[in-house]
């Protein structure tokens, strides 16, 4: 039997709080403790509390010993696109030369690139390109992190992405939320007529989605909603098809232009919508009639070089949860370290650290529809944490780069990295 | 004898050409190597080209693998605080919360909460604080370090921070070069009255500098001219006194307001301009005639939320040798990790990722007056290297926030960090 008391902690940032019984939490309350420790049984969190009393009551807890640091649930990063084959560093400095997106793609850069790349490379190749990316992640705090496809967009190519996903799910000392993004672009070969269009989206809904769900490969189905890429009514489309599968769903919404996305989400009483960049103010009034959590993406902008961020504080004042993930993906977001995506967040959405790491946590949680069993220190919740070398919780998105983690654990054992 | 052999790069990144005999380099071309060497004999570079001939002509030498990373000359950090006690993490999100400088100065942040704080501390103290910051700056590639002085401004407690300085230069296993910057701000004793800011000029210019230098604790002067801190013609005096006891010069220059800082600096032939977000086109082009090295920090900008960064590329367009540096301190860069600098200079300043290697380098070098023995793979120069996993040199901007470096080198010694 695995019994852990986690002691000597210089404070236990628990996150617990009402945002377990909703969908999300819109708050600011990270229920940072002093004194406390946490006790852990098997894979879940047994009590949490004042050390002393913890210690009383769990005689025979094997302890282990913070060494002062800061103990937070671990991360969720609820928003990435980890399988893919190479880097594509050139793109970095081709925007930086003031290329834009048509021009990189015209010199074979861009989405279409690691389509190429990802349907020149096995299972096998994607699975240890990929393992690596992620453990470097994990070393950063991130204990639950979501995977999506969208690389392929071919029937074969997606399911070899999705079964890539399960065998690192399987593998790697993370929990792996897999998403179906087959919808990421209108694949180069469909693009010759009007007609071409319509059958790759009849390819989605008919062949792809039923045998992706039938095979149990994904949790969520997304798709990427913008002006170029799916329109408003073709997401809907896919969605409600993926939706009677089986799915949950996703949706990146509004990065570049507000294309109606968040109303979108809001709609289809989606998990959340992602990027909201370029959010309206009607999209904010959707996502707060309903339960969709707004999942932001700082590192992006910032690596884009772009001037816009999502207008966080706007979406936290109408009472919309947000979420914090790090993008990661080979072209715009390359980012293996989810602290970067705190100091982000308060630097330049201007969340509060305890908004942050809500952000990071329980709300990221409730993006993955794992509300209530992660993403927070309390009893019953997945034994999921990371500890810090820090002694006070506002220095985890402070210390801009720094590699602060100590250690993780995912369901109580500790992360081989 | 260290004899070593650096084998098995899948590239060498040398740095190495013209700017080796100039202060700075402008330009562009990091020279990039494939299937190269490096022989290293004591704590110098002995050698740099194809490996098979480096290989004949030194038998006997040690090799290390390089285990197909990159190599590189080892980062030059020209600028930063990095002697201070307590982190000032409730600043940042004081900021996020909209409060400006003079409001968080009145909460007791800012500037002088890091000189009421050193203050507060021995020299061990700080020793002990900022060996440990030190340590994680190396462990991301860093070789050579600036830190100045200046949370002191007081003549015993600038002297604690330049001694626990060189006692750090003793121990770490770093390069450090020492600034004095007892004109970081005006001590809140002496502003009282107009004639007590005098005062404190005057205990600068003839106290506090020729001691400094009497006691060789410092290479170079630097002074804070910016609006409300010193005037144009303040930092001239200051400057002008600490060449005349033997220091070089730098000088923070145009940060917030363009104050004819980036002008004074040519002016006087410091070595370095640092900041320059809001450097006037005056400013330029006097850099532009002149031999001083303009030093970006974005780290600082995107860590303050700010929308401006320097206009790094008219810099290097008007031919003006830009460096790149964390500007590591307690309150508006906590940047612990050097490439994050790369990333953010090649996504916000718009460099390549070659400029952005030679300003971490070669132009770092010069900033700090090592042009010629430092941040250049080439024969003659120390043996400061670093290694990084990643197989093409523009994966060390581009991977946001990873922990890259494998492994660095001063001196030829391999780095115990």
């Amino acid at each position: 039997m695995n019994e852990l008391l986690f002691v000597n902690a210089s404070q236990v940032v628990t996150c617990a709080g009402p945002g377990a019984a909703r969908r999300g939490a819109a708050m600011a309350d990270a229920a940072v403790r002093d004194g406390w420790a946490v006790a852990v049984r098997d894979d879940t969190i047994a009590a949490v509390g004042p050390e002393e009393e913890l210690r009383r009551a769990h005689p025979g807890f094997a302890e282990v010993d913070c060494d002062r640091g800061v103990l937070t649930p671990g991360f969720v990063d609820s928003h990435t696109h980890a399988v893919f084959g190479r880097a594509r560093a050139a793109e970095h400095e081709m925007r930086a030369a003031g290329l834009d997106y048509m021009e990189i793609a015209r010199r074979g850069g861009g989405i279409h690139a690691s389509v190429r790349d990802v349907r020149a490379h096995t299972e096998a190749q994607l699975v240890a390109l990929a393992g690596e990316r992620l453990r470097a992640l994990a070393r950063s705090g991130v204990t639950t992190v979501e995977v999506k496809s969208g690389y392929g967009l071919t029937l074969d190519d997606e399911l070899k992405m999705l079964r890539a996903i399960r065998r690192l799910a399987a593998e790697l000392p993370l929990r792996i939320v897999p998403t179906f993004l087959g919808a990421h672009e209108i694949p180069l070969e469909y693009r010759d007529t009007p007609g071409r269009r319509r059958a790759y989206i009849d390819l989605l809904v008919h062949e792809m989605i039923p045998r992706v769900a039938a095979e149990r490969l994904a949790r969520f189905a997304d798709v990427f909603c913008e002006t170029h890429v799916y329109t408003a009514a073709e997401s809907r489309e896919i969605l409600l098809a993926a939706r009677a599968a089986g799915l949950d769903l996703k949706l990146h919404a509004d990065e570049l232009t507000s294309s109606g996305g968040a109303e979108l989400a809001a709609e289809l009483d989606a998990a959340s919508a992602d990027h909201l960049a370029a959010i309206s103010d009607g999209g904010i009034a959707a996502l707060a009639r309903g339960r969709t959590v707004a999942t932001l993406l700082p590192a992006t902008m910032v690596f884009l070089g772009r001037p816009g961020q999502a207008p966080a504080r706007r979406l936290i004042e109408a009472g919309v949860p947000v979420a914090l993930a790090t993008d990661f993906n080979p072209g715009t977001s390359p980012t293996l370290h989810f602290p970067t995506v705190l100091t982000l967040a308060v630097s330049q959405l201007r969340l509060s650290a305890a908004e942050a790491l809500v952000a990071a946590t329980v709300n990221g949680a409730a993006a993955l529809g794992l509300a209530g069993r992660v993403g927070q220190l309390a009893p019953g919740f997945s034994a999921d944490l990371a500890l810090f070398r820090a002694t006070d919780y506002r220095e985890v998105p402070y210390w801009f780069g720094a590699a602060l983690c100590r250690r993780a654990w995912v369901r109580g054992k500790p992360c081989d990295w």
